[in-house]
């Protein structure tokens, strides 16, 4: 079997990300919400004050073997902060392409996103999960999450395009 | 009546701030959870790389009066990152002192953090509300934005102290 590594995502990643980032749409049945351009994600994420930051799972074939690694995960977080707890980080997306899940792909990222996150003084770790997504949501309890929709009632509330330039009052 | 200036907090503000951030948590009945102290939020919003801005409402006396200007509310927000939709802004606290209530200061910190996001080039807007907080539920609403827990089922999870080091493998 192919080995996989975690790493830090590079600009030249972006064009994979996008992929992956269209599949997980996909999966959650909001793809007609993707709007995202690699163009974008370049920008966005490599630049001199990066809007977020991303690892890759990257399979590395066999010595030998004639295709290069192919990037099969990712997971794309930035930091955040608490005004009761300080420096905290947000995991916005994890995937793993089907045919490479049950490996421990998705916990080898989920476990480096926090060791990052301690490094910088991360004392939380946040992430949103679809209630529909039953295998997620007991995933993240048993890895000792708390659903804080369910315990104190946070609701997660947007403005998007026209609502949002009202408010700005433009 | 003395009139009210919205401006970025700066780094003299953090313990006006922090009174404020702590009436805020009692309001939410979740005053227990608040461990941050003065020196952290200057460290973290006012340092190279900020983690987090800041607006605060400031009651500028009538003239001739003695005193000072006063901070009697609060906005604080970040950038994150929307795989979808590129560049947001999150509001994670929005807080006005109970005596200067109803008098349009919240809707002018929403506001102001509405512009910023959209000179940045962000395209949502995104904040997070406690479910018995009706009031502030029905006035969000009203302002456009949508409750995402209720029509997509998105649920906030999160992991902390022993279970985020756990999570790391420390």
């Amino acid at each position: 079997m192919a080995s996989v590594r975690i790493r830090e995502a590079e600009e030249g990643d972006c064009g994979h990300i996008l992929r992956l980032i269209r599949e997980l749409a996909e999966y959650e049945k909001l793809s007609e919400q993707v709007q995202i351009s690699e163009e974008a994600l370049r920008a966005d994420g490599f630049g001199g004050n990066p809007f977020y930051h991303c690892l890759v799972a990257e399979l590395l074939p066999a010595p030998g073997k004639p295709q290069g690694p192919r990037v099969v995960g990712y997971g794309l977080y930035y930091f955040i902060y608490s005004t009761w707890k300080g420096r905290n980080v947000y995991l916005e997306d994890i995937y793993v392409t089907p045919e490479y899940r049950g490996q421990g792909i998705g916990s080898k990222i989920i476990k480096k996103v926090a060791q990052v996150a301690l490094d910088v003084g991360c004392s939380q770790f946040r992430l949103a999960v679809l209630d529909w997504n039953q295998r997620a949501m007991a995933l993240y309890k048993a890895l000792g999450a708390q659903d804080l929709t369910e315990s104190e009632g946070w609701h997660a509330f947007r403005f998007e395009g026209e609502a949002m330039r009202k408010l700005a009052g433009k």
